[in-house]
């Protein structure tokens, strides 16, 4: 009666599962535990919203996979991970939200009863999702074990994209393509904020042919005027006015995968100031395209997208870009490389980023961005195809 | 050229802050960290989608609280909180998913600066978003400081709704009635999934009329079929199919505040043990509004539904609801009582609670839930007003 869909093929699941222990290995761990949603579903396929109690996938150096969870979303870890059902475990509901119990006891009686009792085991210290109490717990039920940090150790793995993956970020890309074009038909003075979310959000999980619309790991993003100085505000039910700018931040999404991208639009006649910023931020993003090239670093992006700003004023602060793909609430980045000045990872062909020039100053904000592929030789691909400009209805 | 728009009134804010500093003092808590993004907004009216970086909200007992944050989320915080600017700090950008530096450093050198490297700190151990690495950086960059576990404290704080709260989940309740409404309208046989849940958040978003909407804490859940057994499933693109219940856990929002609501639909003619499910749930569902009032406890609810579904062979294993109002993902509970037998926490005039008697077996699931409202007298009052029981479409 079971239905399995699994993502991708045994072969590229395989393929994860050797980078990972090798990287386990390598930093002396026989036991990983990984709670990032992200990292959960990249190693086993698992998917669910199930984030919110205690759950996390282990991995060993000589045996499956297991992920352990709530008993309950063990009915949906059968359905959605690519080892047998017997490595899917499920904890008791008087764990969940207790004051007097933690599933952290449940997976240390489990540990200790798999022989793992004095494993070097290694956690995901400042991934999502796992609670100081978590580890305090953990490691005060399991004082033989040798507790190491693992934060991001899975998530480096992820960052050259298989074909297969790159696949699924083109089909979210498309999507991406049909909520800009969307919102930008629709987007009048007058038109309340929220109406257009709701029009985004349509197109979002209508999707396009071939593709099905997943719920993006970071809702729409659109402050307008002076709001637009905030990077992460969401929408009221105000409408938007004219002499505004908005930028609208959106990513579709494609079985979890993500291509996100900004565009600014300005409803009435922009001010001069806006577009010499325009004028030196698409400077600096063609620049920055034309270095994210294999064999150059994450600094050289950063770097070349500086220079247009600096000489037009324009002082960011902020990093200017990350890594996506498979991602979950609360964030679509990947949390390694970040574009900036000391960054000097080297960029390989497979790499996928949102280089994110957003300009937040005090009083109005402007954000015009691109998801990128590095490709074997020349310049990046773009995911998405639309005009990389400050968007005018006048 | 900033617009506030505060959700409460100044008094509002002010009595949180007052019960909060009473649960302070009573726990030997000088300084409170508060990570949990529902707790921030409802201390400060901080909303932001950048929880996904280190923030939290410093309360203390003699002087505002503090906002503190990543530098270009100061530029929301100021947007959006009561206190004045200069109770909203910003870190650098380099702290951002840094190998060599972490947020917590400057938090601590910033509370030290303030003349509290020695203070009781309370943090919430197991709440959202505060790591075991954050914990493990703060508590050695402290050493003078002694901290403890203040989980939960706030949410207990937010148990009893204001009037403005319970207004606020009224809007929410009403969206709520309109997706219900228009979900059931629109399931038929061979309709995509996704294509119902782009048309569930248009009509969430759109609101109705007084409210615009928000976007809830969890996304819509709607497995079907065999795939109902799993409580945390999303969708995909594969059609509704006749022989087949679905149920539909969604929620309207408005301004962060919650009405979820579960109702189950079969497409064709259901089988009899589904009936005779339906049938003890709903007869549970009775017995438990009937005794979810002020005075009794909170197993009393567990309890009385509980009865029928034994009589009926129908084993949950699981709590059967929790409070609810101000959320953020991953979750829209507020993670104090559970509805469950050995919780005794006494029910209040103004608490509010997700009553959610999921079932789900092996093979099948059956949802048929109420967010339900304590009153002063009386049994409880439901918030949404639509039919209790398993929809039928033939």
């Amino acid at each position: 009666m079971i239905h399995k869909d699994l993502p991708f093929s045994s072969a590229e699941f395989q393929r994860r599962l050797t980078k990972t222990r090798t990287a386990m290995e390598a930093a002396g761990i026989d036991v990983l535990f990984v709670t990032d949603p992200s990292n959960q579903n990249w190693l086993t396929g698992y998917d669910g919203w199930s984030f919110y109690v205690h759950q996390g996938v282990l991995v060993f150096l000589d045996e499956d996979p297991i992920w352990w969870g709530r008993r309950q979303d063990a009915n949906g870890g059968v359905r959605t991970v690519w080892m047998s059902d017997d490595r899917v475990l499920g904890y008791l509901d008087h764990f969940v939200q207790s004051t007097v119990r933690h599933p952290m006891q449940d997976l240390a009686t489990r540990l200790k009863d798999m022989g793992r009792g004095s494993a070097r085991i290694g956690v995901e210290m400042d991934n999502y999702y796992f609670s100081a109490k978590a580890y305090a717990v953990l490691t005060a039920e399991m004082g033989d074990a040798k507790f190491s940090d693992a934060t991001a150790l899975v998530n480096w793995q992820r960052g050259v994209k298989s074909a297969e993956e790159v696949a699924y970020i083109r089909k979210a890309a498309a999507i991406t393509e049909k909520i800009v074009d969307g919102l930008l038909e629709r987007v009048e003075p007058g038109v309340p904020k929220n109406e257009v979310v709701a029009e985004i959000y349509r197109d979002a999980l209508r999707g396009v042919d071939g593709a099905w619309g997943d719920y993006p790991a970071i809702v729409p993003l659109l402050p307008s005027g002076s709001d637009a100085a905030a990077p992460h505000l969401t929408w009221d039910g105000r409408p938007f006015a004219n002499g505004e700018a908005t930028f609208f931040e959106v990513s579709g999404c494609y079985r979890r995968y993500h291509a996100p991208l900004c565009r600014t639009l300005f409803l009435g006649k922009p001010d001069d100031f806006l577009l010499r910023a325009e004028a030196a931020l698409t400077e600096g993003l063609e620049a920055g395209l034309e270095v994210a090239r294999a064999g150059n670093r994450a600094c050289d992006i950063a770097n070349a997208l500086a220079a247009p700003l600096e000489r037009a004023g324009i002082e960011r602060g902020a990093r200017c870009g990350y890594p996506i793909g498979l991602s979950y609430p609360p964030d679509w980045g990947e949390r390694t490389i970040s574009l900036r000045a000391d960054d000097e990872s080297v960029l390989e062909p497979g790499m996928t980023f949102h280089f994110m020039p957003g300009l937040w100053m005090d009083d109005w904000g402007l954000e015009i961005t691109e998801s990128i592929l590095i490709t074997e030789d020349g310049p990046c691909e773009t995911f998405c195809n639309r005009p990389r400009k400050m968007f005018v209805k006048d």
